[in-house]
Protein backbone atom coordinates (compact mmCIF):
# COMPACT_ATOMS: atom_id res chain seq x y z
CA UNK A 1 0.00 0.00 0.00
CA UNK A 2 0.96 4.05 -0.62
CA UNK A 3 2.26 5.62 2.65
CA UNK A 4 0.56 8.67 4.41
CA UNK A 5 1.40 10.57 6.61
CA UNK A 6 -1.01 12.34 9.01
CA UNK A 7 0.36 15.00 10.63
CA UNK A 8 -1.50 17.08 13.68
CA UNK A 9 -0.34 20.43 14.73
CA UNK A 10 -1.30 22.98 17.18
CA UNK A 11 -3.63 25.65 16.13
CA UNK A 12 -0.99 27.78 17.89
CA UNK A 13 1.53 27.28 15.45
CA UNK A 14 0.56 30.07 12.99
CA UNK A 15 1.26 32.53 16.29
CA UNK A 16 4.82 32.66 16.07
CA UNK A 17 6.34 33.17 12.80
CA UNK A 18 9.56 31.28 12.55
CA UNK A 19 7.84 27.69 14.10
CA UNK A 20 5.38 28.52 11.25
CA UNK A 21 7.72 28.17 8.76
CA UNK A 22 9.54 25.65 9.75
CA UNK A 23 6.37 23.70 10.43
CA UNK A 24 5.57 24.32 6.50
CA UNK A 25 8.97 23.83 5.45
CA UNK A 26 8.77 20.74 6.84
CA UNK A 27 5.38 19.46 6.04
CA UNK A 28 6.26 20.66 2.24
CA UNK A 29 9.58 18.72 2.69
CA UNK A 30 8.01 15.62 3.58
CA UNK A 31 7.67 12.96 0.71
CA UNK A 32 4.59 11.42 -0.42
CA UNK A 33 0.92 11.71 0.51
CA UNK A 34 0.01 13.71 3.68
CA UNK A 35 -3.44 15.00 5.33
CA UNK A 36 -2.79 17.84 7.79
CA UNK A 37 -5.17 17.90 11.03
CA UNK A 38 -4.82 21.20 13.04
CA UNK A 39 -6.58 22.39 16.11
CA UNK A 40 -7.77 25.31 17.87
CA UNK A 41 -6.44 27.40 21.11
CA UNK A 42 -5.70 30.29 22.47
CA UNK A 43 -6.75 32.62 19.00
CA UNK A 44 -10.06 31.23 19.97
CA UNK A 45 -9.98 32.44 23.52
CA UNK A 46 -8.79 35.72 22.14
CA UNK A 47 -11.63 36.49 20.08
CA UNK A 48 -14.07 35.51 23.20
CA UNK A 49 -12.46 37.96 25.28
CA UNK A 50 -12.72 40.64 22.65
CA UNK A 51 -16.24 39.82 22.00
CA UNK A 52 -17.07 39.33 26.05
CA UNK A 53 -17.90 35.77 25.46
CA UNK A 54 -16.95 33.93 28.55
CA UNK A 55 -15.52 30.71 28.17
CA UNK A 56 -15.78 27.50 30.46
CA UNK A 57 -13.07 24.70 30.17
CA UNK A 58 -13.75 21.08 31.14
CA UNK A 59 -10.89 18.91 31.22
CA UNK A 60 -9.22 20.80 29.08
CA UNK A 61 -12.23 21.19 26.86
CA UNK A 62 -13.92 24.12 25.64
CA UNK A 63 -17.81 24.30 26.60
CA UNK A 64 -19.06 25.02 23.21
CA UNK A 65 -22.48 27.51 23.50
CA UNK A 66 -24.09 29.17 20.29
CA UNK A 67 -21.69 31.92 20.19
CA UNK A 68 -18.38 30.32 20.89
CA UNK A 69 -19.61 27.42 18.58
CA UNK A 70 -19.67 30.33 15.48
CA UNK A 71 -16.07 31.65 17.16
CA UNK A 72 -14.58 28.26 16.77
CA UNK A 73 -16.19 28.24 13.03
CA UNK A 74 -14.82 31.51 11.93
CA UNK A 75 -11.32 31.07 13.78
CA UNK A 76 -10.75 27.15 13.40
CA UNK A 77 -12.54 26.64 10.12
CA UNK A 78 -12.03 30.65 8.42
CA UNK A 79 -8.52 31.90 10.28
CA UNK A 80 -6.27 28.86 10.96
CA UNK A 81 -7.17 26.43 8.08
CA UNK A 82 -7.24 28.82 5.40
CA UNK A 83 -3.60 30.41 6.92
CA UNK A 84 -2.40 26.87 6.93
CA UNK A 85 -3.68 26.25 3.58
CA UNK A 86 -2.18 29.70 2.18
CA UNK A 87 1.41 29.17 4.02
CA UNK A 88 1.24 25.58 2.46
CA UNK A 89 0.63 27.23 -0.84
CA UNK A 90 3.47 29.41 -0.90
CA UNK A 91 5.76 26.39 -0.16
CA UNK A 92 4.32 25.10 -3.91
CA UNK A 93 1.94 22.57 -1.40
CA UNK A 94 -0.98 22.23 -3.13
CA UNK A 95 -3.44 22.25 -0.09
CA UNK A 96 -7.38 22.23 0.27
CA UNK A 97 -8.77 23.21 3.56
CA UNK A 98 -12.10 21.10 4.67
CA UNK A 99 -14.06 21.32 7.55
CA UNK A 100 -16.51 18.22 8.33
CA UNK A 101 -19.25 19.66 6.26
CA UNK A 102 -17.24 19.97 3.26
CA UNK A 103 -18.29 17.28 0.93
CA UNK A 104 -19.21 15.26 4.36
CA UNK A 105 -15.57 14.53 5.52
CA UNK A 106 -15.76 14.26 9.27
CA UNK A 107 -19.33 13.16 9.97
CA UNK A 108 -19.15 12.85 14.15
CA UNK A 109 -22.32 12.71 16.69
CA UNK A 110 -22.48 15.18 18.98
CA UNK A 111 -21.82 14.25 22.40
CA UNK A 112 -24.48 12.68 25.01
CA UNK A 113 -24.95 15.39 27.73
CA UNK A 114 -23.57 13.34 30.63
CA UNK A 115 -22.64 15.38 34.15
CA UNK A 116 -21.54 18.01 32.02
CA UNK A 117 -23.51 19.51 29.00
CA UNK A 118 -20.21 20.41 26.62
CA UNK A 119 -23.15 21.87 24.37
CA UNK A 120 -21.91 22.06 20.16
CA UNK A 121 -19.28 19.47 20.42
CA UNK A 122 -18.74 16.20 18.69
CA UNK A 123 -16.61 12.95 18.97
CA UNK A 124 -15.46 11.29 15.81
CA UNK A 125 -15.45 7.49 14.71
CA UNK A 126 -13.22 6.38 11.88
CA UNK A 127 -16.49 5.47 10.46
CA UNK A 128 -17.95 8.93 10.04
CA UNK A 129 -14.44 9.62 8.08
CA UNK A 130 -14.90 10.18 4.07
CA UNK A 131 -12.07 7.90 3.64
CA UNK A 132 -12.76 7.50 0.02
CA UNK A 133 -13.32 11.57 -0.36
CA UNK A 134 -9.64 11.85 1.36
CA UNK A 135 -8.48 9.13 -1.01
CA UNK A 136 -9.78 10.71 -4.26
CA UNK A 137 -8.26 14.43 -3.25
CA UNK A 138 -4.82 12.69 -2.17
CA UNK A 139 -4.69 10.62 -5.70
CA UNK A 140 -5.41 13.76 -7.81
CA UNK A 141 -2.02 15.39 -5.89
CA UNK A 142 -4.15 17.73 -3.05
CA UNK A 143 -3.24 17.77 0.99
CA UNK A 144 -6.28 17.78 2.44
CA UNK A 145 -6.09 20.52 5.58
CA UNK A 146 -8.96 19.32 7.97
CA UNK A 147 -9.94 21.66 10.80
CA UNK A 148 -11.32 20.69 14.21
CA UNK A 149 -15.17 21.79 13.22
CA UNK A 150 -17.43 18.44 12.24
CA UNK A 151 -20.66 17.90 10.95
CA UNK A 152 -23.75 16.19 12.54
CA UNK A 153 -26.50 15.59 10.44
CA UNK A 154 -28.74 15.92 13.20
CA UNK A 155 -26.86 18.82 15.13
CA UNK A 156 -25.00 20.81 12.36
CA UNK A 157 -21.13 21.64 12.99
CA UNK A 158 -20.03 20.43 16.39
CA UNK A 159 -16.16 21.58 17.54
CA UNK A 160 -14.19 18.61 18.21
CA UNK A 161 -10.95 17.55 19.61
CA UNK A 162 -8.29 17.45 16.97
CA UNK A 163 -6.39 14.70 18.84
CA UNK A 164 -9.16 12.90 18.08
CA UNK A 165 -9.47 14.05 14.66
CA UNK A 166 -6.37 12.47 13.66
CA UNK A 167 -6.58 9.65 15.60
CA UNK A 168 -10.29 9.00 13.55
CA UNK A 169 -9.00 9.73 10.07
CA UNK A 170 -5.43 7.63 10.65
CA UNK A 171 -7.71 4.39 11.44
CA UNK A 172 -9.70 5.74 8.72
CA UNK A 173 -6.98 5.82 6.13
CA UNK A 174 -5.57 2.61 7.12
CA UNK A 175 -8.03 0.72 5.39
CA UNK A 176 -6.41 2.86 1.87
CA UNK A 177 -2.84 3.49 2.99
CA UNK A 178 0.05 2.55 5.29
CA UNK A 179 -0.42 4.90 7.83
CA UNK A 180 1.90 7.36 9.61
CA UNK A 181 0.70 9.65 12.26
CA UNK A 182 2.83 12.28 13.96
CA UNK A 183 1.10 14.45 16.62
CA UNK A 184 2.96 17.51 17.39
CA UNK A 185 3.24 19.34 21.18
CA UNK A 186 4.86 21.81 23.42
CA UNK A 187 6.57 18.55 24.76
CA UNK A 188 9.35 16.98 22.27
CA UNK A 189 7.45 13.66 23.24
CA UNK A 190 6.74 11.94 26.63
CA UNK A 191 9.21 12.38 29.40
CA UNK A 192 9.90 10.46 32.32
CA UNK A 193 10.75 13.88 34.43
CA UNK A 194 8.16 16.14 32.73
CA UNK A 195 10.11 19.27 33.55
CA UNK A 196 13.58 17.95 31.77
CA UNK A 197 13.12 18.15 27.87
CA UNK A 198 16.22 15.84 27.50
CA UNK A 199 14.25 13.13 29.67
CA UNK A 200 12.41 11.92 25.95
CA UNK A 201 11.30 8.35 26.20
CA UNK A 202 11.98 7.20 22.74
CA UNK A 203 10.22 4.21 22.28
CA UNK A 204 7.23 2.81 24.55
CA UNK A 205 5.19 -0.35 23.59
CA UNK A 206 1.92 -1.63 25.38
CA UNK A 207 3.79 -2.66 28.02
CA UNK A 208 5.65 0.03 29.13
CA UNK A 209 2.73 2.18 28.86
CA UNK A 210 1.00 0.02 31.34
CA UNK A 211 3.86 0.07 33.61
CA UNK A 212 4.79 4.06 32.87
CA UNK A 213 1.28 4.88 34.17
CA UNK A 214 1.28 2.99 37.49
CA UNK A 215 4.51 4.41 37.97
CA UNK A 216 2.61 7.73 37.56
CA UNK A 217 5.05 9.21 34.69
CA UNK A 218 2.17 9.42 32.55
CA UNK A 219 -1.12 11.22 34.00
CA UNK A 220 -3.82 13.25 33.81
CA UNK A 221 -4.44 14.76 29.84
CA UNK A 222 -2.01 11.84 28.95
CA UNK A 223 -3.83 9.03 29.78
CA UNK A 224 -6.44 9.33 26.98
CA UNK A 225 -3.79 10.91 24.20
CA UNK A 226 -2.35 7.29 24.65
CA UNK A 227 -5.47 5.45 24.71
CA UNK A 228 -5.92 6.84 21.37
CA UNK A 229 -2.52 6.28 20.21
CA UNK A 230 -3.13 2.35 21.09
CA UNK A 231 -6.28 2.10 19.71
CA UNK A 232 -5.20 3.59 16.57
CA UNK A 233 -2.02 0.96 16.74
CA UNK A 234 -4.84 -1.56 16.98
CA UNK A 235 -6.84 -0.30 14.48
CA UNK A 236 -4.27 -0.54 11.33
CA UNK A 237 -2.01 2.56 11.60
CA UNK A 238 1.56 1.90 11.10
CA UNK A 239 3.75 3.77 12.87
CA UNK A 240 3.04 6.76 15.38
CA UNK A 241 5.35 9.34 17.06
CA UNK A 242 4.57 12.20 19.14
CA UNK A 243 7.63 15.05 18.86
CA UNK A 244 7.47 18.96 19.07
CA UNK A 245 6.83 21.14 16.19
CA UNK A 246 10.18 21.60 15.40
CA UNK A 247 10.76 18.08 15.16
CA UNK A 248 8.10 17.11 12.62
CA UNK A 249 10.91 16.13 10.22
CA UNK A 250 13.21 12.64 10.97
CA UNK A 251 12.48 10.84 13.80
CA UNK A 252 12.88 12.51 17.06
CA UNK A 253 10.43 11.90 19.53
CA UNK A 254 8.61 8.90 21.48
CA UNK A 255 7.61 6.26 18.85
CA UNK A 256 5.02 3.53 20.12
CA UNK A 257 4.58 0.32 18.93
CA UNK A 258 2.27 -2.29 19.48
CA UNK B 1 -22.03 20.43 -23.45
CA UNK B 2 -23.64 19.51 -19.80
CA UNK B 3 -25.54 22.39 -18.01
CA UNK B 4 -24.07 24.42 -15.21
CA UNK B 5 -25.99 27.01 -13.13
CA UNK B 6 -24.03 29.71 -11.28
CA UNK B 7 -25.79 31.28 -8.36
CA UNK B 8 -24.34 34.20 -6.53
CA UNK B 9 -26.08 34.84 -3.55
CA UNK B 10 -25.53 37.99 -1.24
CA UNK B 11 -23.83 37.27 2.60
CA UNK B 12 -26.68 38.48 4.10
CA UNK B 13 -29.03 35.79 3.28
CA UNK B 14 -28.14 33.68 6.58
CA UNK B 15 -29.14 36.82 8.44
CA UNK B 16 -32.88 35.99 8.34
CA UNK B 17 -34.12 32.51 8.81
CA UNK B 18 -36.91 32.06 6.45
CA UNK B 19 -34.99 33.84 3.85
CA UNK B 20 -31.93 31.34 4.52
CA UNK B 21 -33.80 28.09 4.55
CA UNK B 22 -35.72 29.28 1.29
CA UNK B 23 -33.03 29.89 -0.53
CA UNK B 24 -31.22 26.33 0.57
CA UNK B 25 -34.58 24.59 -0.84
CA UNK B 26 -33.80 26.53 -4.39
CA UNK B 27 -30.34 25.64 -4.99
CA UNK B 28 -31.42 22.09 -3.52
CA UNK B 29 -34.24 21.95 -6.26
CA UNK B 30 -32.08 23.21 -9.20
CA UNK B 31 -31.74 20.30 -11.52
CA UNK B 32 -28.23 19.70 -12.49
CA UNK B 33 -24.60 20.94 -11.50
CA UNK B 34 -24.22 23.86 -9.33
CA UNK B 35 -21.86 26.34 -7.51
CA UNK B 36 -22.74 28.77 -5.46
CA UNK B 37 -20.44 32.01 -5.23
CA UNK B 38 -21.04 33.99 -2.17
CA UNK B 39 -20.60 37.66 -0.78
CA UNK B 40 -19.33 38.63 2.58
CA UNK B 41 -21.19 42.27 3.99
CA UNK B 42 -23.23 43.07 7.41
CA UNK B 43 -21.44 40.39 9.23
CA UNK B 44 -18.11 41.34 8.94
CA UNK B 45 -18.85 45.15 9.56
CA UNK B 46 -20.98 44.16 12.81
CA UNK B 47 -17.75 41.69 13.99
CA UNK B 48 -15.39 44.95 13.01
CA UNK B 49 -17.46 46.90 15.03
CA UNK B 50 -17.16 44.70 18.33
CA UNK B 51 -13.73 44.73 17.63
CA UNK B 52 -13.23 48.30 17.29
CA UNK B 53 -11.77 47.98 14.33
CA UNK B 54 -12.60 50.98 11.82
CA UNK B 55 -14.07 50.43 8.67
CA UNK B 56 -13.75 52.40 5.17
CA UNK B 57 -15.78 52.17 2.27
CA UNK B 58 -14.56 53.72 -0.71
CA UNK B 59 -17.12 53.25 -3.92
CA UNK B 60 -19.00 50.34 -2.02
CA UNK B 61 -15.80 48.35 -1.33
CA UNK B 62 -13.88 48.03 1.57
CA UNK B 63 -10.48 48.99 1.91
CA UNK B 64 -8.72 45.97 3.83
CA UNK B 65 -5.97 46.50 6.06
CA UNK B 66 -4.87 43.05 7.98
CA UNK B 67 -7.21 43.03 10.34
CA UNK B 68 -10.08 43.72 8.53
CA UNK B 69 -8.66 40.81 6.29
CA UNK B 70 -8.53 38.97 9.16
CA UNK B 71 -12.18 39.39 10.04
CA UNK B 72 -13.06 38.95 6.09
CA UNK B 73 -11.05 35.04 5.99
CA UNK B 74 -13.04 34.70 9.71
CA UNK B 75 -16.54 35.17 8.28
CA UNK B 76 -16.34 35.22 4.38
CA UNK B 77 -14.30 31.86 4.39
CA UNK B 78 -15.36 31.12 8.28
CA UNK B 79 -18.69 31.62 9.24
CA UNK B 80 -20.79 32.00 5.95
CA UNK B 81 -19.45 29.89 4.16
CA UNK B 82 -19.68 26.92 6.61
CA UNK B 83 -22.79 27.98 7.71
CA UNK B 84 -24.15 27.72 3.42
CA UNK B 85 -22.10 24.41 3.01
CA UNK B 86 -23.85 22.86 6.40
CA UNK B 87 -27.29 24.05 5.30
CA UNK B 88 -26.85 22.46 1.61
CA UNK B 89 -26.21 19.18 3.57
CA UNK B 90 -29.27 19.67 5.51
CA UNK B 91 -30.96 19.28 2.24
CA UNK B 92 -29.58 16.32 1.47
CA UNK B 93 -26.94 18.41 -1.54
CA UNK B 94 -23.43 17.01 -0.88
CA UNK B 95 -21.47 20.97 -1.03
CA UNK B 96 -17.87 21.71 -0.48
CA UNK B 97 -16.86 25.10 0.57
CA UNK B 98 -13.67 26.10 -0.72
CA UNK B 99 -11.80 30.05 -0.75
CA UNK B 100 -8.98 31.22 -3.40
CA UNK B 101 -6.01 29.13 -1.91
CA UNK B 102 -8.23 26.04 -1.58
CA UNK B 103 -6.98 23.75 -4.17
CA UNK B 104 -5.78 27.01 -5.72
CA UNK B 105 -9.40 27.62 -6.85
CA UNK B 106 -9.14 31.16 -7.56
CA UNK B 107 -5.78 33.09 -8.38
CA UNK B 108 -6.41 36.47 -7.87
CA UNK B 109 -3.55 39.97 -8.68
CA UNK B 110 -3.71 42.05 -5.83
CA UNK B 111 -5.19 45.87 -6.97
CA UNK B 112 -2.70 48.45 -7.88
CA UNK B 113 -2.50 51.26 -5.60
CA UNK B 114 -3.91 54.02 -7.56
CA UNK B 115 -5.75 57.25 -5.87
CA UNK B 116 -6.39 54.69 -3.52
CA UNK B 117 -4.73 51.96 -1.90
CA UNK B 118 -7.76 49.23 -1.06
CA UNK B 119 -5.50 47.03 0.80
CA UNK B 120 -5.64 43.41 0.80
CA UNK B 121 -7.85 43.60 -1.74
CA UNK B 122 -7.62 41.00 -5.14
CA UNK B 123 -9.38 41.16 -8.55
CA UNK B 124 -10.18 37.67 -10.31
CA UNK B 125 -10.60 37.00 -14.24
CA UNK B 126 -11.28 33.96 -15.93
CA UNK B 127 -7.85 32.87 -16.62
CA UNK B 128 -7.19 32.60 -12.41
CA UNK B 129 -10.36 30.22 -11.86
CA UNK B 130 -9.25 26.61 -12.03
CA UNK B 131 -11.73 25.44 -14.00
CA UNK B 132 -10.23 21.57 -14.35
CA UNK B 133 -10.65 21.51 -10.34
CA UNK B 134 -14.68 22.87 -10.30
CA UNK B 135 -14.93 20.81 -13.38
CA UNK B 136 -13.77 17.34 -11.51
CA UNK B 137 -15.73 18.57 -8.23
CA UNK B 138 -19.04 19.07 -10.22
CA UNK B 139 -18.48 15.46 -12.29
CA UNK B 140 -18.07 13.54 -8.76
CA UNK B 141 -21.24 14.75 -7.63
CA UNK B 142 -20.30 17.43 -5.28
CA UNK B 143 -22.05 21.55 -5.27
CA UNK B 144 -19.18 24.46 -4.71
CA UNK B 145 -19.42 27.19 -2.31
CA UNK B 146 -16.84 29.72 -2.57
CA UNK B 147 -16.05 32.36 -0.82
CA UNK B 148 -15.20 35.66 -1.46
CA UNK B 149 -11.42 35.42 -0.69
CA UNK B 150 -9.18 34.70 -3.41
CA UNK B 151 -5.56 33.90 -3.47
CA UNK B 152 -2.46 35.64 -4.90
CA UNK B 153 0.79 33.61 -4.91
CA UNK B 154 2.76 36.96 -4.36
CA UNK B 155 0.02 38.52 -1.67
CA UNK B 156 -1.74 35.80 -0.19
CA UNK B 157 -5.27 36.33 0.73
CA UNK B 158 -7.35 38.76 -0.95
CA UNK B 159 -10.95 39.97 -0.21
CA UNK B 160 -12.75 39.77 -3.31
CA UNK B 161 -15.72 40.80 -4.80
CA UNK B 162 -18.53 38.35 -5.57
CA UNK B 163 -20.01 39.28 -8.53
CA UNK B 164 -16.76 39.38 -9.98
CA UNK B 165 -16.23 36.15 -8.83
CA UNK B 166 -19.39 34.90 -10.07
CA UNK B 167 -18.43 36.26 -13.74
CA UNK B 168 -14.80 35.37 -13.88
CA UNK B 169 -16.03 31.74 -12.82
CA UNK B 170 -19.03 31.81 -15.25
CA UNK B 171 -16.68 32.54 -18.07
CA UNK B 172 -14.26 29.90 -17.33
CA UNK B 173 -16.41 27.43 -16.49
CA UNK B 174 -18.10 28.10 -20.06
CA UNK B 175 -15.30 26.56 -21.85
CA UNK B 176 -16.41 22.85 -19.84
CA UNK B 177 -20.08 23.59 -19.55
CA UNK B 178 -23.34 25.45 -20.83
CA UNK B 179 -23.53 28.32 -18.42
CA UNK B 180 -26.47 29.96 -16.59
CA UNK B 181 -25.52 32.68 -14.35
CA UNK B 182 -27.91 34.12 -11.38
CA UNK B 183 -27.85 37.20 -9.48
CA UNK B 184 -29.12 37.60 -6.26
CA UNK B 185 -29.71 41.13 -5.52
CA UNK B 186 -31.80 42.86 -2.52
CA UNK B 187 -34.59 43.90 -5.58
CA UNK B 188 -36.16 41.43 -7.70
CA UNK B 189 -34.03 42.83 -11.03
CA UNK B 190 -33.73 45.83 -12.68
CA UNK B 191 -36.13 48.63 -12.42
CA UNK B 192 -37.35 51.53 -14.64
CA UNK B 193 -38.65 53.07 -11.01
CA UNK B 194 -36.08 52.26 -8.17
CA UNK B 195 -38.83 53.20 -5.83
CA UNK B 196 -41.01 50.69 -7.26
CA UNK B 197 -40.69 46.89 -7.53
CA UNK B 198 -43.45 45.83 -9.87
CA UNK B 199 -41.03 48.05 -12.53
CA UNK B 200 -39.30 45.53 -13.46
CA UNK B 201 -37.77 45.01 -16.55
CA UNK B 202 -37.70 41.70 -18.10
CA UNK B 203 -35.01 41.54 -20.66
CA UNK B 204 -32.36 43.51 -21.26
CA UNK B 205 -29.89 43.85 -24.82
CA UNK B 206 -26.84 45.38 -25.41
CA UNK B 207 -29.03 48.29 -27.23
CA UNK B 208 -31.59 48.36 -25.05
CA UNK B 209 -28.80 48.70 -21.61
CA UNK B 210 -26.76 51.83 -23.88
CA UNK B 211 -30.02 53.23 -24.01
CA UNK B 212 -31.18 52.96 -19.91
CA UNK B 213 -28.18 54.53 -18.91
CA UNK B 214 -28.58 57.26 -21.12
CA UNK B 215 -31.74 57.95 -19.81
CA UNK B 216 -30.46 57.47 -15.98
CA UNK B 217 -32.32 54.57 -15.06
CA UNK B 218 -29.13 52.69 -14.48
CA UNK B 219 -26.76 54.78 -13.01
CA UNK B 220 -23.81 54.17 -10.46
CA UNK B 221 -22.77 51.07 -9.08
CA UNK B 222 -25.23 49.17 -11.10
CA UNK B 223 -23.15 49.85 -14.43
CA UNK B 224 -19.79 47.94 -13.27
CA UNK B 225 -22.22 45.01 -12.41
CA UNK B 226 -24.08 45.61 -15.98
CA UNK B 227 -20.97 45.79 -17.50
CA UNK B 228 -19.81 42.62 -16.46
CA UNK B 229 -22.79 40.67 -17.08
CA UNK B 230 -22.54 42.22 -20.77
CA UNK B 231 -18.58 40.65 -20.48
CA UNK B 232 -19.57 37.81 -19.54
CA UNK B 233 -22.38 37.07 -22.02
CA UNK B 234 -19.94 37.86 -24.82
CA UNK B 235 -17.37 35.27 -23.83
CA UNK B 236 -19.54 32.35 -23.54
CA UNK B 237 -21.61 32.59 -20.53
CA UNK B 238 -24.71 31.49 -22.19
CA UNK B 239 -27.83 33.24 -20.05
CA UNK B 240 -27.81 35.63 -17.29
CA UNK B 241 -30.49 36.84 -14.60
CA UNK B 242 -30.51 39.11 -12.27
CA UNK B 243 -33.57 38.06 -9.27
CA UNK B 244 -34.41 38.80 -5.52
CA UNK B 245 -33.14 35.59 -3.00
CA UNK B 246 -36.79 34.59 -3.15
CA UNK B 247 -37.15 33.89 -7.50
CA UNK B 248 -33.69 31.85 -7.28
CA UNK B 249 -35.91 29.45 -9.18
CA UNK B 250 -38.19 30.27 -12.12
CA UNK B 251 -37.22 32.79 -14.48
CA UNK B 252 -38.73 36.09 -12.70
CA UNK B 253 -36.15 38.60 -12.97
CA UNK B 254 -33.93 40.97 -15.36
CA UNK B 255 -33.15 38.60 -18.31
CA UNK B 256 -29.77 39.53 -20.01
CA UNK B 257 -29.54 38.86 -23.73
CA UNK B 258 -26.05 39.72 -25.95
Amino acid sequence: MQKLTIIKIGGNVIDNASVFAGVLRDIAAMPGERIVVHGGGKLATELAGKLNIPQTMVDGRRVTNAETLDIAIMVYAGLINKKLVTGLQYTGTNAIGLCGADARTMVAERRKKGDIDYGYVGDLEAAGVNAQLLGALLGSGLLPVLSPVTYSPADGLLNTNADTIAAAVAVAMSELRQVELVYSMDKPGVLLDSENDSSLIEKIDREAYGLLVKQGVISGGMIPKLDRIFYALQHGVSEIRICAPQHLSGTYGTRFTN
